[in-house]
This record gives structure tokens, C-alpha cells and sequence, in this order.
């Protein structure tokens, strides 16, 4: 191993272009509300709540109580066959309780990826069990982000993460379609046959994509695709899942009635890896019957007890706290302070959906050197496909804080724009 | 919904038939060292550690006070892009100075399915940066478990979890070798090509499958064929990792060089959700070099800093009891123990490396019901494909613990043959 000068840590980081990144890394070692610290001391504000995550804010006292009550009480038992832990049972029960389908079936398991790849094996073993043996495709949105492990990485509509494996997709009954037009949507359903499609899945807004809310009508359309072809709607909301969007799912937002939801992230806010999905009874009823086949799905952490209580506690603060309500109260800022970025013609667009922005630069202004500006100023955000910064903050910050975000982000690019400007490029303009 | 008298609860349990198993569940609510309680104050053994992975003993203080103190300090924070942690920095290194891999990189995630699809995927992206396109097939060994997210279903080898979904594998460019005879796996590969096959699969020791230890010479075997042509040896250690054979790593034990080694279960006994894979030099250095392409992939749960410290407290409390050598000790044990059952004509075989030992009895004793029986008693054991009886306690387990487990299945085993021999049938024997 010669060859590497600096072969950096053992650890192998995500989504990251490790011979760029090593000796560029930044090791977070404190986290406090909308806060995190480094190992050399700097505070930076949270504005991307992590991974769209941390909705709480971070280190929380009572969420490290209730992870050491339940550890000291029981760190988990599993619920494979027979088995039951009381959390997960309970967990179960808090989120039917606040979920977008009635009367629905949970499973749990560890993160989003996860319920990707549980939601679309159930798709298809669903239309199988129902005789529907042609309904194996599974179609999602152009510029989606559906998480990596093998589904998900085979459905993702932001090509550069399906590619390079040697085939169009590692799941081959896959296809793409348009991301803003319903009509295209119809035109890709009809070409493909409806018959052959066992689930259209969808980001109610798009996040990795560059933070892209509907078009109008679009989720309804896609709603009513779903239901006029008998193809299973599967909302990925291990994003806007939990308040993100000012209510428990976007699917309460927009009013979609979809058959299975996936979830993680604002569950448990990234205190413990959870994630699940809710599934309707059309889609559960025929595994539960006398008679019927078992499911075969499992995984040793489903129903972590010590994660399901964090995940219960952390519902329990964001209803405690009318997080909900915040969330609605912050959208109004947001949307406020990026209308009033219309007239800079340093920026394509500007986009909100809930506690959610998105800013689309101009590609003469590389979104990627703005935010990293941004985090030497001590602001995090993120850059996303498309020359976007990413918005996304916890819940708990402040009308201020949240103020304070945006004009970081052009105080970062006028700093960028000075610095590009060289004075030939000054001259042309 | 009135079609189902008893809906039961909102959980969807894993790997469950739910029409029976409603009704019948068995709710866990306190665990303590080697023994659970159930809501109705029932005390189990707990002789399968979970599922394979309670290593340490069930509600350890010590892992209760770690968890509380790093969700205090910083509950996570993610490791994508230039950002890490440095409880995940911390935990990659640890795994690095124990690997069986010299000058490893260590991917983390939350589980052993997650290791599974990225373990896959890599090897299928290793060989298509090296230029080698035809190189996709992912061979795996009969009767085998990999999980359940959609690569480790399209790979199994215990046929009932891959099928069902309308093709013969979800990622299609998969195929079984046989689990015994190293002959007959070369003939597959031979028959495949070589230069189409990404990487062999295979747990050193068969777990779900039913406890099947190697045959002598066939994980040498395994190796010999990877090197010969060019294929990666991916190493399963989800349930061997970590000390369940008395190593590190049953690659210590057997004395391989694996590309790549996946793990999750011992490496935080449960307590956290953490997975991983550990890469050798000759797949992570070309994602190294500059130049380089990236390797996208990444969950939101890589390097979770508390699930990072909890796994760290682990693996300190193995060495520090010295449970790898008490594994080697209890394998003792066990060994003599099962040894003894072999003049019991009710029994097929039994089988043991490490601590993992599996009782296989003759067909018409149901290990099911046995199992059934032993919870009944107090004694926690599962039923395993091929009729076998599953024993793999905590490393923690005693001597008399362990003997009063194997006689405890004996016992069971009475109760059963008594109540099955009919009249008839006792007559006819
Ligand atoms: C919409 C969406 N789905 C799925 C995932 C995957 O979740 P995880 O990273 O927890 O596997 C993400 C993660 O960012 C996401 O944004
Ligand atoms: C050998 C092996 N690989 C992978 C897995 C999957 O691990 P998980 O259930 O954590 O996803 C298991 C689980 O039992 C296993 O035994």
C-alpha cells in the first residue's frame, strides 16, 4: 500500500470521493440543539438537521435517559416469529395511530434504504399472490432518491447511483419516469402496460433531486394512475415523514391515500437507526388470512427495543413541544426570506415544501463552493444535484436562526461570486 | 377489516406467519445477562442469544451508561462527504487492528443485510472499473442466508426466501454452487465461466441454513478457486464474526484471505444497530487512487456515533473478559455434550464450531415442536431449516448453563416423541 502517500482513516465515508476528502475532513465530536462541535473547537449551526434527520436537535438529556433505561431494562429482543418486545409492539401502535392509512400494518427495521427494499419486494410478492404474475415492474421518478442497498440503488432516478454495476439496473423491472408532467406520466404508464407494473413509487417532494415540490396536480395524478391501472401507490417519506412538512406525513399534506408509506429519518430523528413502512390493509389482508402464505421478510434489528423507545420518545417531544405547528410557523419564514431572494440574478430559483428550501444557483455560482464556504463561516448546508443548497434545519430552530441561515448562504455567495470573478470574467459582465 | 376476527397488533412481525402466530406471541419485556422475562413473568434461558447475536448477555449496565453518555455528548452525526464522526473514526480503526484483512477499510451501516448489498454491489463495481464488464455473477452456496434486502434475497440459497417474486432472483445474475463438496462448486464454475463471475459468497459456517460447519477442505477450497480466477471471496461473518468461533473471525479459524468480510450481530451484541464490511486493499485501492471515480453508496446510519460507541464498549468487554478463549472453553463443552447424544436414534446428527451447535432430528420428530416445548420449560432454542434444533448462547453462558440447555432439548425431545407415539404408531415401531 505503498502507492498511498495518505491512506486517511480505516474508515471508508459515504458518497465521498475519498482521494478529494482525506486531509478536508471535518470530525464532529459534540452535538447541542441546533449546534454541532468539532475536534478543533469550531460551533457550527445545523442547517441541514444532519441528513434532513435531526429534527429534534442534537443531544438531547432525556432522549440519553430513556436509551439508558430501556438498555439497562432490555436493549432489545427480537420479533421473529412468536417473539415480541413490548417498545417495538408499542411503537407499532403509536404510528398506526398517526398514520396516513387506516387500519394499517407496520413493519420496522433500521433505515430508509431498508423500507425501500421491503416496500417493493412486498409490491411485487402482493401482485404475485394475487396471480398478477406479469406485475413486476416497479416505476419511480426521474432524479429520485431512493436509498442504496440493492432496490433502491436499481429504482433511483439520479442515474449517477444506478450506473456502473453492468447493467441498466441490478433489479432490471425498472423504468423511470417524468418527474413534473402528469401527462408524460400517463404516456410512460400506458407504453410500459399497466398490467405489467406492480407499484409507481414517489418522494411527495423530491430532496437529493435538489428539494422539488410538486407540480400542481402532479401527486394527485399520480394517485389517480395508481387507481385507475391497479398499481400500488408507495410514498417514500423518509424525508417529509414526521413533521417535515407541518403535518405527520406529506401524504396528510396532500392528501394522497397511498398503499404502503416508507419511513425513517424524522422517526426516532436519528437518535436510533429506524425506519419502517405502513402498509394498507388491501395490501396486508391476504398474508393475514387463514390460509394465507407467509411473508418471508425479516431483519435482527426490526423492532429494536431501545430504538423503538427512542423513536416513541422523540414522537412524544415533537407533540409535547407542538413541533407540528412550528414547522408551519418556519415554513412561512423560509418561504418569506427566499421570495425575497427573486430579485438576485445570481439565483435560478428558489423552492419550498414545509421546513424544506432549496436555492438554485446559476451555474456560473457552484452551489458546492457556496456551502462550503458556508460551513467555514460556521453554517452548515449542503450541496444537491442541480447547483442547489440544501434547507433544512431542525424544528427547534428559531425565526432568527433560520433568517440568520438564508443570509449566510448569500453572504457565502457573494463571496464566491468575488472570488470568481476574475477580471477578465469581470469585464464581460 | 371485518374479515379478520383478530387483526391482532399493528406490528407485522418478521418472518412470521401471522394467521397462527396471533394469539400466540410471547412478549418480551426485561432481560438480564443469559436470561429474558416475558409480560406475564415468565424467565427464559436465552440459548439462541437473540438471533445469534447477544453475545455479551442482555442489559449490561456498563453498555446503558455508553449509551446515555454519547447521546448526551453527540446522539450521531453522519459520515458523508467530508464530514465524520469520532466515535465512527474510532470504531473503523478498532475493527481494522482485529480484521483478518491486513490494511482494511472498513464501510459501516446498521446491519447485516446492509453489509450484504454493499458487500455485492461493490464487487460488482470493483470488476467494472477494472474494465472486466462481463464479471456480474454473484455465486452463492446452497442453503444459504444473506439477508433479506433485495441482493441478499436474490443470493439465497435457502430457496423460500428468494422466490416469490416472479423471477428466479430479484438481481438475475446470480447462481448456486453446491454446500458440501468443493468438487462439485468447481464444476459450476467452470460451467458459468469464470470471467462472468463477480465474487463467491459464503458464510464460513451456515447458520439459518441449519449450523453446517465445513467440510474439511472446502472453505480452502473456495479460496483456491477465487485466486485461481479472479473472483473476490466475500467472507459472510454476520453470525461468525467477532468472537462466535472463538476468533475474531472464522477467516482466523480457517485460515482465509477474503476480499471482503461482512459483518453486523457481534459486533454491538444487539445493543446498537450496526453492520459493516471490511474491504482488502486490492478492492478499495482503485477508489483510491487519484482519479479515481467515487463509490456511491452511503445510509444515513453509516458510522451512528452512539450505535459506533456501543459496539466499541462491546468489544472492550470481550477482551477485557476474555470471552473469545471462554467461546473456545463452552465449544469444549459443547462438543462432549453433544457427543454424548449420539446413541439417541432420534436424533439424525449433530453438529458444532464454536459455539454454534445445531441438534438435527430424524424426520419424524418435529424440531418445531421440541423448540415449542423447551420456551415451555424455560429454555429458549429455534428451529432451523432441516429439522434442527438451534443452541448458541451468550459468550457468558456457564458450563452448567450450557449442559442444562443440551439436557433441556433431550427432555423436550421425550416430551415430544411421548405425545406423538399414537397407539398405532407405537405399535408399529
Ligand atoms: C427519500 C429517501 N428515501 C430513502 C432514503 C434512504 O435512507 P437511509 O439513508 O436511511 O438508508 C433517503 C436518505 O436520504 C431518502 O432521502
Ligand atoms: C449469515 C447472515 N448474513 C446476513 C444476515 C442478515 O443480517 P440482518 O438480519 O442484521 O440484516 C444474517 C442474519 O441472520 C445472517 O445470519
Amino acid at each position: 500500500m505503498n502507492a498511498f502517500a495518505t491512506p486517511g482513516p480505516a474508515l471508508w465515508s459515504a458518497q465521498a470521493h475519498m482521494p478529494s476528502v482525506i486531509g478536508n475532513q471535518l470530525v464532529i465530536t459534540r452535538g447541542e440543539g441546533n449546534y454541532i462541535f468539532t475536534d478543533d473547537g469550531r460551533r457550527l449551526f445545523d442547517g441541514t438537521a444532519g441528513l434532513w434527520h435531526t429534527n429534534i436537535g442534537h443531544g438531547r438529556a432525556e432522549m440519553a435517559e430513556v436509551a439508558a433505561e430501556q438498555m439497562r431494562t432490555l436493549e432489545t429482543y427480537h420479533v421473529f416469529g412468536r417473539f415480541l418486545n413490548d417498545r417495538a409492539v408499542e411503537l407499532a401502535e403509536k404510528i398506526a395511530s398517526i398514520s396516513p392509512i387506516a387500519e394499517p400494518k407496520i413493519i420496522l427495521n433500521s433505515g430508509g434504504s431498508d423500507s425501500i427494499d421491503v416496500a417493493l419486494k412486498l409490491a411485487r410478492r402482493y401482485w404475485q399472490l394475487r396471480g398478477r404474475s406479469e406485475k413486476t415492474m416497479i416505476l419511480s421518478r426521474d432524479l429520485a432518491y431512493h436509498g442504496l442497498h440493492a432496490y433502491g440503488t436499481s429504482v433511483a432516478g439520479l442515474d449517477f447511483n444506478r450506473e456502473g454495476y453492468g447493467t441498466d439496473s441490478l433489479v432490471p423491472e425498472t423504468a423511470r419516469f417524468d418527474t413534473y408532467d402528469i401527462e408524460k406520466v400517463r404516456q410512460t404508464v400506458a407504453e410500459i402496460g399497466p398490467h405489467r407494473i406492480a407499484a409507481l413509487i414517489a418522494e411527495p417532494i423530491q430532496g437529493t433531486g435538489g428539494v422539488i415540490p410538486p407540480a400542481p396536480g402532479y401527486l394527485e395524478g399520480l394517485q389517480q394512475i395508481a387507481d385507475e391501472h391497479d398499481i400500488l401507490l408507495i410514498l417514500d417519506e423518509v424525508i417529509t415523514g414526521f413533521g417535515r412538512t407541518g403535518h405527520w406525513f406529506a401524504a396528510d399534506r396532500y392528501q394522497l391515500h397511498p398503499h404502503i408509506v416508507t419511513m425513517a429519518k424524522g422517526i426516532s430523528s436519528g437518535y436510533s437507526a429506524v425506519g419502517g413502512i405502513i402498509v394498507a390493509p388491501e395490501v396486508w389482508a391476504p398474508f393475514y388470512e387463514t390460509g394465507a402464505p407467509m411473508y418471508r421478510h425479516g431483519t435482527t434489528y426490526s423492532g429494536h427495543a431501545t430504538s423503538a423507545a427512542l423513536a416513541l420518545k422523540n414522537l412524544e417531544i415533537i407533540e409535547r413541544e407542538g413541533l407540528l405547528g412550528r414547522v408551519q410557523e418556519l415554513e412561512t419564514v423560509l418561504t418569506a426570506e427566499l421570495a425575497a431572494l427573486s430579485s438576485d440574478d445570481r439565483i435560478a430559483e428558489t423552492r419550498v415544501a414545509g421546513l424544506l428550501g432549496g436555492i438554485q444557483l446559476r451555474p456560473e455560482f457552484s452551489a458546492e463552493a457556496v456551502t462550503d464556504d458556508m460551513v467555514a463561516q460556521g453554517w452548515i448546508a449542503r450541496p444537491l444535484r442541480g447547483n442547489v443548497i440544501q434547507l433544512s434545519p431542525p424544528f427547534t430552530t428559531t425565526d432568527d436562526e433560520l433568517r440568520g441561515f438564508v443570509a449566510a448562504a448569500v453572504s457565502s455567495l457573494d463571496t464566491v461570486a468575488a472570488s470568481s470573478s476574475t477580471p477578465e470574467l469581470a469585464v464581460a459582465r
